[in-house]
């Protein structure tokens, strides 16, 4: 399986020029749309958005993970190993949550192959599709050495080791209004204070716990802790955006 | 096939992640996304968008129907089987209205089986798909009794005899503006005037029958009474909204 | 593979209606989203974003191509062979730059065969669907000519000479909201100056190389020219939207 974490957007052609990158060079593998509108151009939220959400796709699944506002730069593009995953993608921090939390440690290599046609702005398409196929087909690092096409480097090159753990921000806001943040709720202490602009949320476990039209924070499908409003959006309270700080405190 | 009725929004992760358990629990199914953005929360007009378009698909075709306000709350998920086709999803009337225009008596079964995680919000990845990727690969009810994952109960347990045959109200409004209503054309009198807040809005078989810029109503593609403006967006004319009264009348 | 290219948007059940005709007639057959959200019933500057769009699937592929603002009136659905490639759509100009960037002379077929069912308002579902999926099951027109279901006209018939050959237009906004022209980078004089509504746009190869917030444009993906904003939106500059004109003067 392969599955497409990127801020393209789900208009316009990205998405569908890599998908015939992919069914070309990968005929017959699923390819499942996880997120499209992941925090743009912002690898950190986004970094925490992944770890968050790639977990239930089965071993040996390709994650095509492409924020990448430093495109055509220097950054570098590369290949995560983790725990039996593939994570195709810049090395931009991007991984840093997956390889923080994964139980054995992670591989990361240098793409060094380069196509014959490599747009300025498009690499998503032209680099990291057909990359994210041979992964896919079982073409990977270790097993094709002579190809020089890719460059195990050390994992603690691309490292961000001042990111924590869990992230007290906003991170995604959804269609329906609710914003996730970057905070795992079964690492939250048990009496904790939840706020946002010094509004206190309170805890709730489904939106019916709360009245109709108020806020409340809950741990969502995914085990973050989440602001919704009951029957309405979360992203109508004053100053609810990505990249917000979230309060956790003693009551 | 297994098609996909939701109110789930297109962003975000949700329906990749239903995809994900189908392709992987139903694999070479094809799934076919209908409406991710059917009425939010509300499912007596979303019964009726339902049966508007549910016959297209062919017999044997399986419907995740989830519109699901109540999750986690006391509503019951469960299977309704009508004419040859199986629909997966809460019991809070999103199936009334195929149940009332079946040629044959449907049958309802409670869902019994649990699955081991069962998030609080998300009964949709983790309830719900894997029970209609079981009913894609040919496990029903009637056939697995001994599983005891299900239970048949009484139709009438579900029904919603108040509910009427049509519904006269704007029930949908798509990317063009257009409003459909819950009418189907085919039971509308001759010589019947509609009218919406007043506005009187004549009638059209497509839309250059009506100089630009100026509203018409049809019967859609799907046979329902649908309002449009040519060249323009209906949803822009005053007071147009998902659950606005229809108006009928002699003329 | 069949891609569709249309003006459908990607909410609503229309491109799930589509494909649950095109996944039944030619099961197996791939199917791509390239553009939903083509210019909404603008036929012409449709045609040079599928010119520029269409290059980079494999020979073979059928193009469902829809933007049919004439849909039921007396504008003819047919097909187009070109350079080995199929497009299936209305006969309203869309294919013109197709045509004229040709390397062999296409071929144009009226569609004569028609449904049990046609709708007035959706021959995308009723007619270029069905057809669409025969072309891509190798049931061309003319292996079949006894079926009567096309016949062949002379391209002129659907010429439009004088439409340029690079269009100096906005063609298109995507959801970062940069804005496309018609324009293909590779025939622009090498000094010419780009403003729009008398704003002067700098030239770059990539958005860091303008200060943040300010405008650029550059060769795009797909070789047009294009405009952003250095991590901001071009479709926030006064005066953008599809049809604005765009001019090139010697410095």
């Amino acid at each position: 399986m392969i599955v497409l974490f990127t801020d393209y957007g789900l208009n316009g052609p990205y998405l569908g020029q890599v998908k015939n990158v992919l069914y070309q060079e990968a005929p017959g593998t699923p390819v499942v749309d996880l997120f499209a509108n992941a925090p743009a151009h912002a690898p950190k939220p986004a970094a925490y958005l992944l770890a968050a959400y790639h977990g239930e796709f089965p071993i040996g699944t390709v994650y095509f993970a492409v924020v990448d506002p430093g495109v055509g730069g220097d950054r570098k593009p590369g290949v995560l190993e983790a725990d039996g995953r593939w994570y195709v993608g810049p090395d931009n921090g991007l991984f840093e949550i997956i390889i923080q939390r994964a139980a054995a440690k992670p591989r990361w290599w240098n793409i060094v192959w380069r196509p014959d046609r490599l747009s300025a702005t498009f690499h998503g398409r032209d680099l990291f599709a057909p990359i994210a196929a041979r992964l896919a087909c079982g073409d990977t690092p270790d097993k094709n050495p002579a190809h020089g096409d890719f460059r195990e480097e050390p994992l603690g090159d691309i490292r961000h080791p001042d990111w924590p753990d869990d992230l007290a921000e906003i991170i995604y806001i959804d269609d329906f209004g609710n914003a996730m943040t970057g905070l795992r709720d079964s690492v939250l202490p048990d009496q904790e204070e939840i706020a946002i602009k010094g509004l206190s949320i309170p805890r709730g476990e489904k939106f019916s716990d709360i009245p109709e039209g108020l806020p409340l924070c809950y741990e969502n499908s995914n085990g973050l802790l989440e602001i919704a409003v009951n029957r309405g959006r979360a992203d109508q309270l004053p100053g609810i955006a990505i990249g917000v700080q979230v309060t956790v405190s003693k009551k």
